[in-house]
């Protein structure tokens, strides 16, 4: 027997909106199901009366249409963002037909993360981009050796791209291994901006296993890198946040969606594209968080590129908006309709398309900054 | 232009088994797509003839049934277990109708890894189990203060159990925090241990943002807890194995499946139960895989099960077999029906179901155990 016991809260709860499958008792059924699973993950006739039943367990504040809101005493989340996303969605993840469409957090809860360093506007205080949209390109394919994708980065930041990045496959690969890289990638960001008279940031890629990662950022930081690409599906969000929070670091981060699409890519599971790449991703401390835009190699919908765009910028207490980042098979035909659908506060991201033969790579460039702006 | 260059290899290659959607002809297509958007990430029509399209590119090796087998150099992974994962779902874990079955990694990579320290046998060995079965159960519900926790540890314990982890929800909230949790817990399973003349090991769980993770592990170390409980799904798996890999702590891990759900739900997407918790989950260093049985509260089949428990166990060069150890709603009645199914290579996870009333806590492990070893 599981004893009834006092259990002391502060009456605050955050929110999750969960989509569910089935009817309206199905998906009540399952809202309860939910709201055990992720705070008590007991059998229903063993929850001992009292406050653990009244305060604990998740509490079902609404459910029509498919969309059941189901709240959690803010305690639950232990002030930590892996247990946070453990209570949204830990064991629920495995349940068919549950998928999470948004977080709902009290200031109480948010002002325990300290969000995103940079965001939109400090990112592009630090190009000078006053209130134009930004753009980013990446340095690939691997395989490639240093003098090749630093004579690309040169090139791009020539060309008019703010934030030259790795491609996300390069990591510590013997081709082109990271200490090298970055240095290379410096040096020739560096000197594009001095001959454009402008501020090109170079974004090496931290990914890796345990502190490496930070390891990996302080040594980037070193060798005068200017940002930092990071996927935190694969080292974790909390690590993500652990590197955004890092004071000896204090570079942008650009969130990278790989390993993460398992979580989008069937509507109904996982976690809904605005929730992850919007509101987790800026929650973690990322100032950009790159998705794949609609109509490029992906299945994603417009909608799930609004919903983005629209939670990077949404009010989440004192967390600084952050930039949109579309990409995954862009090219400089789809700029005026992006230009449309996001307007300025974006970064275009645009890899292979700048690469197009018939012009140059700093001629490329130069068309997609037109396309952008004029 | 992306110019030919040439590039050294061993020529090893890793294999990774995809099941993709549609017909031959797509499923085709699709392993093509999958072999460039893995390594190179840029349009087909821009690859440099020679070594980068000849070495770099993931080659399709087999199509058929709609599986596909494409091999990729091991350099691409730089002997890290982030980029591993990286080359083998990154990006293709956004595309629609990708699952990874099964990953095939040669010698060369597989010496790359520690893998799991103490495995099926070295846990046998810490509880004295011979070649039986072994138990674990949960202290839980979030909630119930150290002393409640304490007391159930103390009684799983006594009753029987080798291993008391805590519930995957408990992390540092403020109704049982951790330091407070697990002096508690190493002292209560040291008591059951020594009145029922057996070893019995504490597992609490170290679940945490960044650097956190290994604090708390290296924290537990020093208050006597005999194994750890980590939730990759939440911290990384590169995270999972640098704590593997810390001599300095030496536990033995549980992995908990709490997040990854959403790679496994949905049969046409994600990656394959032995693949993510067989495969994955011992590169990583876990000594025992927590998954959910077929039959509990998750949509898991029977041969799913089995999966995981042939990979725990399957060759993989110098790899440690461990222990499968399912879970999720399991309950006594069915103990005859898991013991058919898995034998004695096991680690039986009864949470709830030891809870029922009628009976004590001490009893229904006893119960357990008669059931499973009679």
């Amino acid at each position: 027997m599981i004893p009834s016991v006092a259990v002391a809260t502060s009456g605050e709860r955050f929110r999750v909106v969960y989509r569910l499958a089935g009817t309206d008792d199905e998906a009540r059924r399952l809202a309860r199901e939910v709201a055990v699973e992720q705070t008590l993950e007991i059998p229903e006739e063993l929850i001992p009366a009292g406050d653990v039943a009244e305060k604990v367990v998740g509490r079902i504040e609404s459910v029509s249409d498919g969309l059941a809101t189901i709240s959690y005493p803010v305690e639950t989340a232990g002030h930590e963002l892996t247990q946070l996303l453990n209570v949204v969605f830990g064991n629920s993840s495995m349940k068919a037909g549950v998928r999470v469409e948004r977080v709902d957090l009290p200031g109480s809860l948010l002002s325990t993360f300290r969000g995103p360093r940079f965001g939109r506007e400090g990112l592009r205080k630090l190009v000078g981009a006053g209130q134009r949209p930004l753009f980013c390109s990446a340095i690939k394919p691997l395989g490639l050796p240093v003098a090749e994708l630093a004579r690309q980065a040169y090139e791009l930041g020539l060309g008019g791209v703010d934030v030259v990045k790795d491609d996300h496959g390069l990591a510590d690969q013997p081709w082109a291994p990271f200490e090298a890289r970055v240095a290379a990638g410096v040096e020739a960001t560096r000197r594009a901006g001095r001959e454009s008279g402008r501020t090109v940031l170079y974004a090496p890629n931290v990914t890796a296993p345990g502190a490496r990662l930070l390891d990996r950022a302080r040594r980037a930081r070193a060798l005068g890198a200017g940002a930092l690409l990071v996927a935190p599906g694969l080292v974790g969000f909390g690590a993500v946040q652990e590197l955004a929070d890092d004071d000896s670091i204090a570079l942008p981060l650009l969130s990278h969606p790989a390993f993460l699409g398992s979580f989008v890519v069937r509507p109904d599971a996982g976690i809904a594209h605005g929730a992850l790449f919007g509101q987790i991703v800026r929650l973690a401390g990322a100032d950009a968080t790159i998705y794949a835009n609609h109509g490029g190699r992906f299945p994603v919908t417009p909608d799930d590129c609004r919903a983005i765009a629209g939670e990077a910028a949404a009010p989440m207490g004192h967390l600084a908006p952050i930039f949109p980042t579309p990409g995954g098979g862009m090219t400089l035909d789809r700029i005026a309709e992006m230009r449309a659908m996001y307007g300025s506060d974006v970064m275009y991201l645009v890899g292979g398309g700048l690469h197009r033969p018939g012009a140059s790579l700093v001629e490329n460039c130069r068309k997609l900054v037109q396309l952008a702006l004029s």
